[in-house]
């Protein structure tokens, strides 16, 4: 199984706050845990030639994990273009946190995948709300995060496809904060945690969710699908 | 209840076999069927100046009804903006039979919506999956249509948040043939006949669906969304 | 459209505190409304022969309101089974708060319905998580319910059909608060608030929600599937 | 991984054209490819004490395989509680073919489960509508029966959660052949196939499926969730 964790690298290199919590980048954080947990992870990052996604990156990539921020704009459209071919045709996609407002994920959801939010550092809690999903394996029956931005409803996504997580806020809000979507031969999982100035992907049950999430949208192995004019299987007669 | 009907309106310009069924265009049959239900419903078509689709036009819109086929490309990016944007606003969107590939649906999938198909005229059958759905009242278990394109799986869409029809082809294919999408504010139903060459849209099963779906995809009246940064409701302390 | 309010009908004889609350019972106060609002409603009651729902009552019930809770066991098997039949057969039915126990409920579930409970008075914020939904219109984003029993996720029910209401309780707790559910040819919705001993049902909000949702789980129009052995519609050979 | 292969084994036993095709009973055939695929598999039938469903078999049991027709009425309630039970604690189920008008299954889904039918031997076409979907792994685009029992719709189920085949049949049905539906901590997968006189679980395709569907209904491994009632996480003042 073959990861790419794709961060766009910004943050952590402007700003003093965030470096503290990721010196290497959010990316080597996560690609670090899923090396641990045995899986084959590279990096890619926007400043990367193709942002480090080309040709054959994707194709060798069974599973993207796309976290991004302040330069969701600079992202080329070709290589959204490109993502997108792959996730159709079978890669699985890990969408984080401020990655709703990514070229990709807003183009495989068709809304605008726009939300409420808040830097306030308050605590989040994540209820399992379908208990028998792989994606949860492991986990108890809530995910605790002291600090955390706050993500509200209305979230403007397609209805899930399943909904596995919903965030509580003390600010009195609530999210959908774990979503498996179909798209193509490919799976997409959005994942809400992860604010850059938190140690958020430092925490265990947040890395079991990735790891778990990584094996859940992995491709599924069959031939692409045959489109396209056909003649009959059954007589016309 | 404002419609407005959608045809590129080109085949009958240019096919005289077309001309034969729907002289005064498609969307001429369609809207004709819809006054007579007592719907307000007008027409625009692609080669009308914003293809017919003003901000005016879609300001006062409830349910648009999308029909085209040849001309996809020639859609502007533009127009399909706007309309993509009243949809999220909750604009009704009915996309009839090879409006499959049209740029909005394609926009609003998320998908290639790409499919399997045949002109061999052989008969369908649409067999009601949802019994209790309000766009099949009135339909009996079946909708037959003695001479139809086929449209076959595996039909590229994202997994519909609810399944009305499918539909059995002569030829040993089958099709998920009604469709009803969820997108921010807005309701969209696919709806798989309508082969330009048949007279699908005399047909008074299609009609009935087509009528009830205008009903089922008008917008609900709620304010829009609050969305962006927010203060909390309740105390963080 | 013909409502029928079913209410078991005994906190409010045995408790001073409920009496206070609901003087005639949480059915009238529910018939009320629906009558104002133009619905022909009715009332039925645990303790009435055949606990109200006779075989004429049901057939000429369009939507059958239910508020159970200490006395679900009393309910008997027959009428549970009479009312099943009715529901499958295209009888809208709205369950209420703590009907998530009742026989009815669970029988159409086919799981165990449990919860997490608490009986602490603290103050309830419904979210409206699909801002298309007819049963939202009218409603603002939120739901402000000052004080109300918490009912805690996980909620053991099938994934909902139509995810409507997520509640943030002050607690720490959420819930699956407004669900449909589709059995044969009748419409589901079960709606979280409304615990005895609070004005829920006098809440303008949750009047609008009950209202609208009588309209979405009226009986849709159609003669019933034909099942059961079945000659071909097409030639074997 | 351990599966129990149930089946009522009365057919095999009664009628010599069954015996022909199934000689140690169906159970046996499945157990044994399943066994040939290094899953741990043994087999139960109605005439033995407790249907060999004894609490000690259940608790050892990942995953149920459930094969009945004739003599659904003779499965005891008690067991069927009893697997009800445990399916909501996590064990898989695997519903095959006439199955659909279990007990057991009727009582997981809530509905009739009621369907049309016809002996005819004609052919059946699975199409796979879900592409992405791991019990569709290593199938191609459709699975072709030369000879089978026909069901058509409406089939009275609630929505599948997972819509993976869906069947054409020559005398012009279809059918939703391929159903994951989720109850408690549990996994259902219904699977049309497997009149009793056909060599159907000789089929590869089928077998893969059956296969496949072992693994994806497999327990989730995560405590049970904790319900009743319960002390607030955070303060309520």
């Amino acid at each position: 199984m073959k990861v790419t964790v794709w961060n766009e690298f910004r943050h952590e290199k402007q700003d003093e706050e965030v470096r503290a919590v990721y010196p290497d980048g959010i990316h080597e954080a996560i690609a670090g845990f899923l090396k641990e947990a045995g899986f084959e992870a590279g990096t890619a990052t926007l400043d990367e030639p193709e942002h480090g996604l080309t040709e054959e990156v994707l194709k060798n990539t069974d599973v993207l994990v796309w976290w991004g921020h302040m330069a969701h704009g600079e992202v080329s459209d070709a290589i959204v273009e490109r993502v997108h071919a792959r996730v159709l045709e079978g890669m699985g996609l890990i969408v984080l946190h401020s990655g709703h407002f990514s070229k990709i994920f807003k183009k495989l959801m068709g809304t605008s995948c726009d939300l409420k939010w808040r830097e306030a550092g308050e605590n989040e809690r994540l209820w399992v709300v379908q208990p028998n999903h792989p994606i949860a394996e492991g986990i108890g029956e809530t995910i605790e995060l002291e600090h955390e931005e706050m993500y509200g409803e209305h979230f403007d996504i397609p209805v899930p496809d399943e909904l596995v997580f919903v965030s509580w806020f003390k600010g009195g809000e609530v999210f959908r904060s774990g979503c498996v979507f179909n798209r193509g031969q490919g799976k997409i999982f959005y994942f809400r945690p992860g604010h850059e100035t938190f140690p958020t992907y430092y925490h265990a049950d947040v890395q079991r969710v990735i790891k778990n999430a990584v094996n859940y949208v992995a491709p599924t192995k069959r031939e692409q699908p045959i489109r396209g004019n056909v003649q009959p299987l059954e007589s016309l007669d």
